[in-house]
């Protein structure tokens, strides 16, 4: 089995080594000129997108153009992922752009370079097939389990609007307290500093991904107002208890 | 050395525990019947207010009301300590309620019964000297620092500023994660888990406490509006995005 990663940025490097980790051959190419990730082949654009298995690894809000730019020059039986951390668009743009004979399936490794730097094992792996299951997604499924993977299978619109009130609402956490000023201190409680390590794991991802995150999920929106509104609610609350003194 | 805990809430049973590993003699009383925590005596109020050391273990909201009604039947050598999380309301309490001769100090255990659970080794405790440093002072922080505390010394200024951007902050997140009914979830992300850690670790602490941490910290308004205008300056920073489109 031959598998491509077709970009290779902070999260790509480190998904192409993941899975070299399971036995495949796995080849990559990149925009920009890029050291080969541990275990990995740098390849030409062509054979990457002939590869049996074809992961795109790009940033969710260029991924619709990066499709259409390559379509035409993916393989026939290659089958066609991608690792966006929204799944609506993504699918939808698969839908779209690639040919109808094209076999296709929307995934989200849900961990990446921080999360996973001590190994995956366990760390969960969403899959919404979008081609009728055959035995080319029971392959890649079985690969992804052979890596130690937790794999759940859902709707491209489960995954948005889970998501939005999980990773996305730690990402704009994260981001905020960043904007606050968040220090280290040596008065730090045990809590504060877990929350410190959710501000430097989240912001040391790209900022386009937290851009693309809040944008390209259609729960975001609300999952923001409902922030809000939660945060009112409290500063109501403590006005309310002010004015019992 | 004999200490008295007055007060046995969540915080107020964990520490009188704590504090009997050291080996001192731990008496403590409490307003409603409690059972004696591991390594404690209950003793009649009168004996916990003539215990060498008196430690205080109550509401913020209530420490003025509590000094107040007992200041006159503590013992004269008795060094009376607080171990509020705000420092400069409670400090300004002690200076102004009790006998100018009574020895005081003013404590920040910066943990609890959830982040001390696994043990204190290494945990903050902040001091804030109201009388002048003698021996009583340094007998106790010798006794902290038997007991494997990290002792931090400074104003009771200092501590507010810096425990409303740290403890305040991480509290004022977790009850608003919480009013926004956060939800544990198949696909949570590594960081999603430990901000779900978080809101039940600062909701699992009484909700007075989040009250009187955002009412009797001089600074905590400040750090509300400023957490308030990071979440504007990153929702404008959303919509400049959305305008490139």
């Amino acid at each position: 089995m031959k598998i491509g990663v077709y970009g290779l940025g902070r999260f790509g490097s480190f998904f192409a080594s993941m899975l070299a980790k399971g036995g495949a051959e796995v080849i990559a190419c990149s925009r920009s000129p890029h050291e080969a990730p541990e275990g990995v082949r740098l390849a030409a654009e062509d054979e990457v997108l002939h590869a049996d298995y074809l992961f795109f690894a790009v940033a969710i809000s260029s991924f619709e153009s990066v499709l259409r730019k390559v379509s035409d020059a993916i393989g026939n039986d290659t089958v066609v992922l991608d690792t966006c951390s929204v799944k609506t668009y993504p699918a939808k743009w698969m839908r779209e752009i690639l040919p109808q004979e094209t076999y296709k399936i929307a995934t989200h490794p849900m961990f990446g370079p921080d999360s996973g730097k001590y190994g995956v094992k366990g760390l969960p792996i969403v899959m919404c097939p979008i081609s009728p299951v055959d035995g080319r997604y029971m392959e890649i499924r079985r690969y992804f389990a052979g890596l130690g993977l937790k794999i759940l299978e859902m709707s491209e619109r489960e995954h948005d609007m889970e998501a939005a009130y999980s990773q996305g609402v730690t990402h704009f956490v994260g981001r905020t307290l960043k904007k606050m000023g968040m220090q280290p201190t040596e008065i730090a409680t045990q809590g504060y500093k877990a929350l410190m390590q959710i501000v430097d794991q989240t912001c040391n991802d790209p900022e386009q991904l937290f851009f693309d995150l809040q944008r390209y999920n259609p729960y975001a929106k609300e999952m923001r107002l409902s922030l809000q509104v939660a945060i009112e609610k409290v500063l109501n609350r403590l006005a309310e208890e002010e004015d019992k003194f």
